[in-house]
């Protein structure tokens, strides 16, 4: 079977898709409301979408790996959270003010990590990540920002750099304002790192990095990287930022940092901490913060001004990141040995399919997460963005493609997958079939 | 009765959020996850809201014209919005894919306004009026950005500066990357407006405007203050932005720009269009908006990157936009009659009232939005955002405190107020009648 006939099979299948999203190409450039949510010939258009599935508008019922962009570690609307969140509609979705709600979650994930001193709830990892640069830059009164060559903190204006190939042309129009504050270093090299780090480490702000690279691919880091980068900021008084939105009670309940024996001075959640509602956090060290607060100071430019918003602290994400919460904490054994136990199983067993039939295929991942690789004469090794961006992406496109369209199985095309509590072997297992059938049918 | 004895009454009668206040410090810089959400002695910690009511965890109730940052028109929790989220939650928070629901808001929302010729849905008003001013730097190819002395657009870097009195001096620690790209400008001022415009014409992209300046006071354009912003715009080949995060389906159900006659290239929705949920949009002229499409370009430094986001365009925002607007839509002549009507009367009604007693005070406001402003001797008008911040700030907020403390009325201090569709003629006079009652107790 070739690309084409998944072509048209998928075309056959998704009719009505078909035409709404040509009429979502009326209202959206490009028909979406995210760079990334689309693929050719079109994506799907959902209609409705519990525990493990999506279902699309031609009724298509997938198994969902893309999971809410790897935010939803319950699956789709688990029971404990849609019951509270039905409530929770019917008295109120904004408050607009101080409520209790906030007090509890905040007061829960400080419990699970301590190291968060201070939390700021946010709205969106995009501001989360924004406000902690600010802070960093305020506590140190620097500007320079050191981030990771494909690291991925969102769209604001603060860190949108080096996050696509080629990573040292400029990620576009309209965007050169703060860029020439962003100072970017390859992951997984700690020596080019260090030596980037030192030439500017005068005007140094911070470091901000993944803890795993997650939009770029799903990268670990070596041994001793993570470790580097922070004994650089601690020794030169520079703040190590590691942003969590991704690994956050996913990687493990107390955060990655902890989990990789790091002292982070900031750190930022989003994703599972709102339970799949809107949220972003900064959390971190009192005295940095601090800075941020409003009623201390008299002079407003003694203030770090950071949000908030209209939506920050609602009862809706609130709630919803509670009951997550909840059940991570009593569940917890149960719940990380069967999405990690899981996750291996789906790394071991995808190498090991890909390596029978000759596929020159990496998988990388940890946790949950993982992610194929197609390597070719240039790419031997999936160390940093450079070499995702390198391997072939085409080949991995076409896989998730088929995935998607002879399988009914969703990855967002070239993103890594998140395994969450709602799926079992038997879909991995047929993960695994269909990763065969894929292979064997000569289709990549 | 002094202002002590209301605070001494306020702790007495929230002592439950005054326990709550002091846990928050603990985890909250300032107890808050917004800065304008504390006010003196300690903000009461909201345990539910329904309808026109905030109900405090102490079971206080208050009437509410804060409504959620004014994004509640038709109150907390209207059962239409609410029945529609009871069944969103169990059917999926966050698809994470292109969407239906995003499709049917998209079109709802050009229906009634078709300046909206392309749309982005982002996840709030600062992420929006961030990509706002970004696709006016990519489409203009020039820097500078022109904002209003006390013009709120949210948190976001790109526009946070002459916020808050002294304009002169910037807003904080952190954020001074950006700034020397900003271009402040006085509202209702229009020959030193295109005075200071002329001298930067050359390196300008954009002018943003709010049509009414709502953080700063609740202030309306004079006659041809923003027609003389647009024809300058227009004349230089800048564009012209309007944000419409507060006064979109607010003024009219057709946007402010509607009712001023105005023809931005860009504008931003917010609060109102997101039904009580995350919202930001991006709207405007095709050539502008199809900058950010992702799949027309093969070089990436010719798009202009914007948000999305994980949260963008999720299923639960999009259901109580659709709800909220289908409501708006089918009932628009009996809401925006009762909501303006009342709004009109409270202003008159007020205004006679601080007359009738000798108090210097000046109402302002338009529609359903109403602030009052005491006044002294060095302000005699309210016309600009430092009338507002030279008036007496302090009585405005000893009066809002004696409403809430005394009269159960709430306002977020100093900030103005939004009349819901919940609201009535008999609440307004309570309002009207406590209004009264604080003047002639000489708490002012």
């Amino acid at each position: 079977m070739s690309i084409n006939n998944l072509e048209r099979n998928y075309k056959k299948n998704t009719k009505h898709s078909n035409l709404l999203y040509q009429k979502s190409l009326k209202f959206f450039p490009g028909g979406i409301s995210h760079n990334i949510r689309f693929f050719t010939p079109y994506p799907f258009c959902v209609k409705e979408a519990t525990g493990k599935y999506l279902v699309d508008v031609d009724s298509n019922t997938y198994t969902d790996y893309w999971m809410g962009h790897w935010a939803l570690i319950l699956g789709h609307s688990p029971q404990n959270v849609s019951l509270a969140l039905s409530k929770q509609v019917k008295n109120g979705t904004l408050y607009g003010t101080v409520n209790s709600l906030s007090i509890e979650l905040a007061e829960t994930i400080q419990r699970l990590m301590p190291k968060a001193e201070k939390l700021r709830f946010a709205t969106t990892g995009s501001e989360a990540t924004m406000y902690a640069v600010r802070l960093a830059r305020a506590a140190t009164r620097k500007k320079i920002v050191a981030k990771i060559i494909g690291g991925w903190h969102g769209f604001n204006s603060s860190l949108l750099e080096s996050v696509n190939y080629p990573f040292e042309i400029n990620e576009g129009l309209g965007l050169d304002v703060d860029n020439k504050y962003i100072k970017s270093i390859p992951f997984n090299d700690l020596d080019t790192s260090l030596q980037l780090l030192n030439n500017v480490k005068e005007e140094l702000a911070c470091i901000i990095v993944e803890p795993i690279l997650g939009g770029a691919g799903c990268i670990t880091p070596n041994n001793d990287y993570l470790q580097g980068l922070q004994e650089f900021s601690k020794k030169n008084n520079i703040i190590f930022i590691l942003d969590e939105i991704v690994t956050g009670f996913r990687l493990s309940i107390h955060g990655a940092y902890k989990m990789f024996k790091l002292d982070p001075d900031l750190f930022t959640l989003g994703k599972i901490a709102g339970g799949g509602l809107p949220i972003g956090i900064v959390c971190g060290k009192n005295e940095i913060l601090s800075l941020s607060n409003p009623n201390d100071k008299t002079n407003k430019n003694l203030i770090c001004s950071i949000g908030g918003g209209t939506f920050s602290a609602n009862p809706v994400t609130m709630t919803a990141g509670l009951k997550t919460l909840e059940f991570l904490q009593n569940n917890k054994k149960i719940v990380y040995s069967k999405i990690n136990e899981l996750g291996a199983y789906t790394r071991k067993e995808l190498q090991k399919i890909f390596d029978e039939n000759n596929a020159d295929v990496k998988i990388t991942g940890i946790g949950s997460l993982f992610n194929v690789h197609f390597l070719n004469n240039n790419v031997r090794e999936i160390n940093n963005a450079t070499d995702v961006a390198l391997a072939d992406k085409e080949k991995l496109r076409k896989y998730h493609f088929a995935l998607i369209s002879k399988h009914k199985i969703f990855f967002l095309p070239s993103k890594m997958g998140a395994i969450s509590y709602q799926h079992s072997k038997v879909d991995i297992d047929k993960l695994l079939n269909s990763t065969r059938s894929i292979i064997e049918s000569k289709i990549l």
